[in-house]
């Protein structure tokens, strides 16, 4: 049995990796001459590669003009790789046949399976199974096949313009507007794998093989499902870590993305808040469409991130720079007026009637001397008080008006990128001729280029939150301590109070007794709480501000008669004057695990949804982070002559929980509302835990 | 001397327009040979048209191998249009010789002019006076000309494409950006008129020129400056109910933008939230690009408003369809899960393994039968359960697999459109394919096909909104009573009062004796406010909830000792216990006129700024959609378990103080902060009056 040396620039991956992406040969299970079939179309596309390709068919001699074989198996000599395109109901017949031929990878081109209901999905992790056993990989079934330009392997139906973007889809068509849109930006694809149903190799998995691989320096990723979302996290930031950063398009705002994509993939869809925080946490890009995607991939593998959000925008039209200015300051940037000096340096450059306070308007300067551009752009970009340039208007144009100013555009073009990489700058340009010969040496020379100010300011505003916002890290969870079994409010209070949260003085009565014996060491007003029962505060369980004995005799027996609590708490009123309510919990999601949720209580709780989240636990530090990032953070840290409340304390409270809940995976749910932060002090003044 | 007849399509509006489209002859004054000039591009393209064309220059006796004449007198004929662009110092002399020869319309290309300071200002109005003293109009100066396709006028630098979109531009490269965007889509421009500064004609004046021309069906404006802001918005009003929608392009959402249209066409920008609020008057469709002008342009000549926001998302891949379902929810688009029946009909046209309760994936069946996209789509655009249908895909690329699909493909997208039609529907199509020739024809069938989800679902979003809010009208302002002259708090408080504002009890009292007189017959607790300081607030001079009349002495000696006020007010204290505070406030902007502001009090206004406007005067059912649109409205009509308030008592205030400010030009701002509304009435706590 002869073995084929794999291509010089293989990953170091593990096996079944390297035999999907650079296989010594192929077998095509269901190799088919009908032209509506995935078993035509990859076969078409296989054969104009140079390594061996083998049609494998069980009725047909030939199959587009070649020989088939009946099976892997009667081919004789090992081979890597094999992709299934045969119905749903010959699919594991295949890959029994082509694991016993010794196929270390498989394409499971095949769809009905667990995407088709419990029985599909049966079968499917029975055959999942028997290739991990085999020491193989499956990828899909259910998914549109594998590609990877370096190793000259194409087993997808169509072609993919040739470049540095990986690729991995859950969706076939999503990849394919993908590559036509990175054709606008001068880019293309290294590598694709179409993800299907991930019964095996998940985007996780994919990921780390895309690190290894020198062809692709940034990784574009359509997913549905996040399988192990921590996983999928941890690959990301690896990946980020790497320098090869992941653009991640996904599902789920909505019930009907939700819906669709359990049809389509049999995907189960983690919610938006969750994703939020899995990309924080990893670096990870999020976008909301193909066309976000490309945008942002061209910043990324041709620009540096910017040391800060202070633009100058630079125009060669009145009406541009004003829009370009809006659009950028709409995106967070901050479009600050010139120090002097460096009004002065560009006021040298060009016409009396250019603007040059920011933004700067060439006023007609580029049709007298298309070298101002360069000029400018040297000052902007050497600048200590700027971080970043938005170009926009018309530059790529001038070349039109003859052929030598063509050639001296181009020149400028060329000097422009030269400037930006001699200053580490960062410049995006937005032209109105972006397919023009200047623009594609802009391109060229490391300066991305777009076609519309909105996605060129988009584009620069991410650049700018990515260097303001790096990833936080995926947080590992600790070991788990003894399990929760007592969900009891006290029993809760006790858990939290050991995890360093404080709560107001209270006491458990059972009893008028004991109601009085305990009062008596209280200081009143105090709080009377029904016990057992989740919704104590909307059934009218709850009574606040309770002045005196008297009051308190009358409460209880008011609660007893209406509620026959199995118990009661009792608790000193924390002063809430100056105080803010939060709440604070954390909620174990499918894929994701433990995840902290913040959010301001009362009021805002009630008119605004204010609340932010992030992979669980989390330190101090990212606790208070997370509360300044809240929408109403300014009624913590003092709005209009508030006293401002003790942020540390209140970071100490989530950072505590975050920790307790992450260790005990049994909670699923275990919530503080509210937590009351004032000056002084965090205290919780409720506990709920869920057991999953 | 012989008058040449106007071509037959002339637009019915005043002489010097009808001169400015359709003159009988054009004198272009600084014709040159100097392909860096203004002068010879326009007298290039001019010379391409059919009608006269007299190049004038003083010093040359050719210019573009034709012969010149010295000046527009010297021709002998009357030439209704003049185009100058000669230096600013030599402007006024070529205006005086065009209106010697009868010119009816100037063109004023020269710049150096009103944008250039107050010299020029100066010039510049001197000139406009004299041009309107002779009966004619003059665009610009500072402008790049003007453009008709309907007459073969071209008197701009550069060529546009053909269609029937007006422009009307304080930007010459914005239009040509426009322009280059708009044939992407299949449209082209019918006219441009380049405003420069708008020394005599403004886009109002344009606007009403173009509702009666017949060859435009929809009107993009960039602007930088409204100058008389109603005028403009009646136009626009004017033109929304003629069935040409105005789509607005303007700045000034930064000080960067503010500077710089300052800077390009000595512009005075209103602010953002004052636009806004005309837009939604004039049922003006506000846009932040040139490329959101183009997309949204499309949709308003193509499609029909839908009727609600009931969206069905139709997609020949399961990617697409949920990243669809999710772009179409973020622009405020329901897509709603199909009533059974219309799951079944649609199931009964495709694949089983197809989606059908929306979105609906093919899954495949495109491949197998392209005509099941019109049978699917007769099923969505006939139903009652959707109001608009969101395509989105592959569509138009099936026709690549040969050509008989290629010719099925277009008849189907010939059925699809005709369905559209047929059913009065609204579909917006989104697909990789969208240069296609099946494509093109939904197109030419009047669908709107997009490249990117992002703007599909954007213009499906605007179109909705479009049917939801239609506009409100530019309100006229009440004719003013007797001036206004007495700001004082109780002048305030009783010229409020009579507009219908009721206030709690209060008494105007400066000394011990009133003050005790006063008080005895008035309800406790008690407010004291030190009067004469606009600032009283922040400087402890109103003392909130005083009990009885020896805590009232003590807080009128206090604030005496501290203050010295010339006299103070003390009034009953409303009962807050159920009320929320709003913000209530008119102010006049420079360009729009008065302009009512609502906002919610307390921790919103601090927190974030809720705060909605409208032209005023608005009526109370305006006032009333005003406070729902608040962020924090559920505020109002109950969050919670809230009771609500009186939504009624708290708009007849919001326009009880704006019909008053609007009769009363004297008065720049009014305000009162707060005004509580409590679930039986609304009362203002407070009363501030600005005169100009």
């Amino acid at each position: 049995m002869t073995v084929l040396t794999a291509p010089a620039n293989r990953p170091r991956t593990e096996p079944g990796l390297e035999a999907l992406f650079a296989p010594n040969a192929v077998a095509i299970i269901g190799a088919s001459d009908d032209t509506r079939k995935y078993g035509n179309w990859i076969a078409v596309q296989a054969l104009k590669g140079n390594r061996p390709v083998h049609l494998v068919n069980r009725s047909r001699a030939t199959v587009l003009g070649r020989p088939t074989v009946p099976s892997v198996t009667a081919i004789g000599n090992q081979v890597d790789l094999a992709v299934i395109a045969v119905p749903a109901a010959a699919f594991e017949e295949a890959v029994d046949d082509a694991l016993a031929a010794g196929a270390r990878a498989i394409v499971g081109i095949s769809a009905g399976l667990g995407e088709a209901g419990e029985d599909g999905l049966r079968v499917q992790a029975r055959i999942t199974a028997k290739v991990r056993a085999a020491g193989a990989r499956l990828l899909g079934p259910n998914c549109l096949g594998v590609l990877d330009h370096t190793s000259g392997l194409t087993l997808t139906s169509n072609e993919f313009p040739v470049g540095n973007i990986g690729v991995i889809s859950q969706s076939g068509n999503l990849a394919l507007e993908l590559a036509t849109l990175l054709v606008d930006h001068g880019l293309g694809v290294s590598r694709f794998a179409s993800l299907g149903n991930q019964a095996d190799l998940e985007a996780a998995d994919l990921i780390d093989a895309y690190i290894d691989h020198e062809g692709t320096a940034a990784i574009a990723v359509y997913c549905e499902d996040f399988r192990d979302g921590r996983r999928f996290a941890r690959a990301a930031q690896r990946a980020t870590e790497a320098g090869k950063p992941i653009v991640l398009l996904t599902v789920g705002a909505t019930d009907a993305s939700v819906r669709n994509a359990k049809s389509h993939t049999g995907a189960m869809v983690s919610s938006g808040i969750v994703v939020d925080a899995a990309c924080r946490a990893a670096g990870i890009e999020q976008v909301s469409s193909p066309a976000q995607m490309a945008h942002l991939l061209q910043a990324l593998v041709r620009s540096r991130v910017p040391r800060g959000s202070r633009t100058a925008v630079f125009a060669d039209g009145g009406g541009q720079a004003s829009v370009a200015s809006d659009s950028a300051a709409a995106q967070g940037l901050d479009v600050i007026e010139f120090p002097p000096a460096l009004q002065t340096a560009v006021a040298a450059e060009l016409p009396s009637t250019a603007a040059v306070s920011n933004p700067v308007d060439v006023a007609g300067g580029g049709e007298q001397d298309i070298m101002c551009f360069p000029r400018v752009l040297d000052h902007l970009t050497s600048s200590p008080a700027v971080d970043a340039t938005l170009m926009s208007g018309y530059f790529g144009g001038y070349g039109a008006y003859g052929q030598e100013l063509a050639e001296r555009e181009v020149d400028a073009a060329r000097t422009m990128a030269a400037l930006t990489a001699a200053h580490d700058g960062t410049v995006i340009v937005q032209t109105m001729n972006w397919t023009s010969a200047a623009a594609n040496c802009l391109r060229e020379g490391g300066v991305p280029v777009y076609r519309g100010i909105d996605e060129a300011a988009w584009v620069l505003g991410r650049l700018a939150r990515r260097g303001s916002a790096p990833a936080t890290g995926v947080p590992d969870q600790p070991v788990a301590a003894k399990a929760v079994s007592d969900t009891g409010y006290y029993a809760s209070r006790r858990l939290l109070m050991a995890a360093g949260i404080s709560f107001v003085a209270a006491h458990e009565v059972t009893d008028r007794e004991e109601l009085l014996a305990r009062a008596a060491a209280m200081a009143f007003p105090l709080v009377l709480k029904a016990l057992g029962d989740e919704h104590k505060s909307d059934r009218g369980g709850v009574i606040l501000g309770i002045p005196d004995i008297p009051a308190l005799l009358v409460a209880w027996d008011d609660v007893q008669h209406r509620l026959a609590p199995p118990s009661c708490s009792i608790e000193e009123m924390a002063d809430l004057t100056q105080s803010v309510e939060l709440l604070v919990g954390v909620r174990r999601d499918p894929r994701f695990g433990p995840i902290v949720l913040v959010g301001l209580g009362g009021v805002f709780a009630e008119v605004i949804r204010d609340v932010r989240c992030a992979l669980a636990p989390v330190s101090t530090g990212q606790a208070k982070e997370l509360l300044l990032s809240l929408r109403g953070s300014a009624l913590l840290t003092g709005a209009r002559g508030r006293i401002p409340v003790n942020l540390d304390a209140a970071a100490d409270v989530v950072a505590g929980l975050s920790q307790l809940a992450s260790a005990h995976p049994e909670i699923v749910e275990i919530e503080c509302n509210p937590v009351a932060v004032a000056p002084g002090w965090a205290v919780a003044l409720d506990a709920r835990i869920v057991l999953g």
